[in-house]
């Protein structure tokens, strides 16, 4: 019998993203939940009936025998939403920020905003499977990696740990990300007139999803530099880091420090040396792809770093930990 | 009487856009010059009479009068088009890379070709007038800058005199570019299907227009990591550049350096710290505009530089060019 | 001494464009005109000072020797503003659609709201320059017409007229428009990922702007299709026109009707038969194109119409509206 | 085992999307052709494996077991590649126009090019399945329809089969692509600056797609109106087809012709009267959806057809005909 998944946010772009890939699971099912009315219903073709849609009411997700609830809302409505889930015994992956950092005060710093739960701070595990494979299946509350910091750690993190970056001249990560990034919500910012034929930077130095990376990458705020950017696209992120080596000669040094390290990842895929991928060939898929550029006069290296923001960057990452909590085969549903 | 200015290259995007600028300009008519046979006449509306075209050939150039030509044409055009009517008396403004960098050693380095007139490289005066204004009234061949350089220039060269970037960490230009700065001859890599829900990087720490930058702001070559890359979107360049700061403790400090060189200067704006420009404010205009970050906890800062490629980088400059060579007022058909 | 020309609304679209034209007009200067307080003033270059902003107060207005105003706001507040200030003696040119049709019957019929303001319906000039020049330099209120009855009326009325249609058979307009179309309003409609990569129909027989075209071209309502809509782009309308033919037996005769009707017309453009305009032959000017295709063997015909919303739709011919108000160039501000 | 199904033009549109639901198709697995030698091998990530690529010559594609031929060609290609894989016993799948008509003279009529195989055009089976479901399974040759054809013969056959169209008035079909459906091969047409925030008609009355509709709806040419126009989007068709109705009093009538003609259709949808789909519920779907609106007034209707064109105008329909030729589940591979 599958597993069955409620989809909290089912309307926003990533709670999209969710119903179609849990629609081509073969273990689960999506359940959508609904935490606000709301009056306009889908029109459907005729004959065609519509998905069922329970409250988020804990009890009556426990008692529908919803066994994963996904939260693909805001922080605020996260932090209400999962504890009385939790304790019902119902896993929770949440798709929000608010489980993502360590303590209130690091939340507070970067969110400007409240903590309300303080306790389950502790208890979330962050789901980037490529590096916390084994502590996944034992999650209660699964919190899933911003759209950001999954590409910017995929990228980092091995290269860091192997030692070869010059972290004394810094690493700069220029990210440009679609604008379905933004959420669902109509503003003024994501409209489609302000958006077609401009480019904008949006957020720099300070967005919130930086202390993820260094959480993560081992990194020091002051040798971190991070732009967010908007491009007139639909969905994807791209991100171009540059740093300064160390302790290496060629370019196929870094590339083996990658290989090594993802060789048996199922979604991070390594191009040959002075080869890039672009957006087209990761939309809609769960693959992160690098790709790296090493000027051995110099030592001077950028990698080029792409996915989908609503798959790997969301809700395709969110289903591989719930494979992962579940026991499933990791790529199911994904491939 | 009006000065006859000669377009080569009319039907390409820059020169579309010189075409559009000089028919408001008051001093100065724009003239067509074909320099090869073109099959395919513009569909006009009833009524409407096309621009005469003319030959390339220099002594028909100067017998018609014309005082000044502008080459919106590959660099291997620009080589052979220039000489001769520079031999007649014809001022040239040459808008391709042909005649920017000061050595032919220089060119073949980054451009992968050979130069064959190397006579006239010293003799050509680089165009940008917000460093160079002195020189350019004397020019008998111009040289208008790139695009990219023109907005890296404008946002790096005032701060690395005033010595307030900390050169040792070295300095990162982030670049993304509308397709239009690919040139108007049809390709795989400018198809719509390719680029429309695209974002590519495309030439990363070897782009030929990196030696501009450095012959300009005074950068070594391991100090300045540059990327280019496709935005889908028709026109503008926005560039992005990362970098540690010295000897300054705010980023008012940045501004005041930025308003002290750029006071009298009409076709550059600064804007309040924190505040960025985007493409769309620069769309169609002469302007270069520069946007400032500053974290003094680190000393990191970030500048956005926004320009529209196929004005400020290209036939925009060019004219603002034409009319400091003849004195004319220099925002003449530009506002 | 320049008139000073009000612009109420100036924040959106049609109202940006109207300051951009005003701005280079040698005759007139725009005031901008403050209907509601506003929390978030545009960010300047420094150095550059905004705009002073009045109120629509009407006392304030004829007090500052304004001339006239453009109203670029909804039927509702244009029912408002308008006529305290053409009691004061101000001249009005009204965007919306509030003063368009000749009785309230009319306008509750189509636009599902009460008309508050009946008695000045019938003083209402319709702007439409290439029809009723005579009756526009006598205007008080002069009512500006909407953006696809100007492209239909304009294509349709010469042909009615001269009696080359067959009505029996109807009259097909298939109009796609830009998305600022739908003004500056965030929703969820016009968010841009909603719109990239999306093509919409959204008004189908009913939209308000039909009996716009049945006023002007004398057609009867079941006579007349016409299909709104939406095309991923910022500006441009262009309509396809389909209807069958009589008492003629070529293109070309289509094409005389078109040439003697509009032989001294600046702002409209006829094109050789079987050759067609498109949205970026008429982006950002006053233009009309109107280009056909004929089928001999069958006597159907097709015309296709091109022009951008936001000027020969809106604020464009709100403009030449003005100067033939106040015996200026008809082309002042607008080549 | 497998049914190796062989896939020429493997680079184009239509030719992607081929692998892309071979891939994931149970019964079927693509083997690529190639027809003519290639210069630039995709780079793909390092351990992947590129397909392996057979020659198109008839011999080695019947001894390799393949049983089926996907022709992703021109017409002209089609015609040489067919004969061959036809006389040696495999099955040929052609997305080209080479085989739609069914005499010479109509093709060479509408196509403005010889014919070269007559012998087989009578042989050709149309693959439109809710059409002629039951002639396809015995096809050797599968003539797969035309994008426009697709949607706009499952939009007008069940109306005009049921006798509620006045066809003495006409029938309007106005009709925008997304720019994939003009091939891969580069041409300024189709290149992204040309494109982008464009409109425009490019084939009006004469479209070669135009005697596709006729011959399966049973409309005269004299009685169908089409205009083929280019939507600033990579895929979908939307098509907005105007007509008068005779012998029906409701627009529920009109639904209840098409629930009646595809209740037992996987692929079509109807919507609620007066709702309507777009190309986004299409997007990457073998989905046709068929909305309407009926003035009950005056008689008129309006009908929009949406589909993917590379999908169940091209790729998608060309797979459910291989599963009905082959005795597969009609859906699989397409859902």
């Amino acid at each position: 019998m599958a597993l069955l998944a409620g989809v909290v946010g089912f309307r926003g772009y990533s709670g999209v993203e969710l119903q179609k890939i849990l629609a081509r699971h073969q273990y689960a099912a999506p359940v959508l939940l609904e935490h606000r009315a709301d009056s306009a219903p889908e029109i459907l073709p005729l004959g065609h009936q519509g998905h069922q849609v329970l409250s988020t009411q804990a009890d009556e997700v426990a008692a529908a025998g919803i066994g994963v609830v996904f939260l693909a809302t805001p922080p605020e409505v996260s932090m209400t939403l999962a504890p009385p889930l939790l304790e019902r015994g119902v896993k929770v992956i949440d798709l929000s920020g608010a489980f993502r950092l360590k303590t209130v005060e690091r939340y507070q710093q970067w969110y400007k905003e409240d903590h309300s739960q303080a306790q389950w701070l502790a208890d979330a595990v962050y789901g980037l499977p490529e590096f916390y494979r084994d502590a996944i299946p034992g999650a209660r509350l699964l919190s899933n990696p911003g759209c950001y910091p999954t590409a910017a750690n995929l990228a980092l993190r091995p290269l860091i740990t192997a030692g070869v970056i010059d972290r004394s001249a810094g690493v700069v990560c220029d990210a440009k990300s679609g604008v379905s990034g933004a959420g669902r919500k109509p503003s003024l910012k994501t409209s489609f007139c302000e958006v077609t034929e401009n480019f904008s930077a949006y957020s720099i130095l300070n967005h919130r999803h930086v202390p993820e990376v260094l959480m993560n990458s081992g990194l020091e705020e002051r040798e971190f530099s991070f732009t967010a950017q908007l491009i007139p696209i639909d969905r994807g992120i791209l991100e171009t880091i540059y740093f300064r080596t160390q302790n290496i000669k060629s370019g196929a040094e870094l590339l083996d420090i990658y290989l090594a390290a993802y060789a048996k990842e199922p979604f991070v895929r390594i191009y040959p040396e002075g080869h890039l991928s672009d957006l087209r060939r990761v939309a809609r898929t769960n693959f992160c792809d690098l790709g790296i550029r090493f000027d051995a006069a110099t030592g001077r290296a950028v990698v080029v770093a792409c996915i989908d923001n609503l798959v790997k960057g969301a809700a395709g990452q969110a289903v591989q930990n719930m494979n992962l909590m579940f026991g499933f085969i990791e790529t199911e549903g994904l491939l």
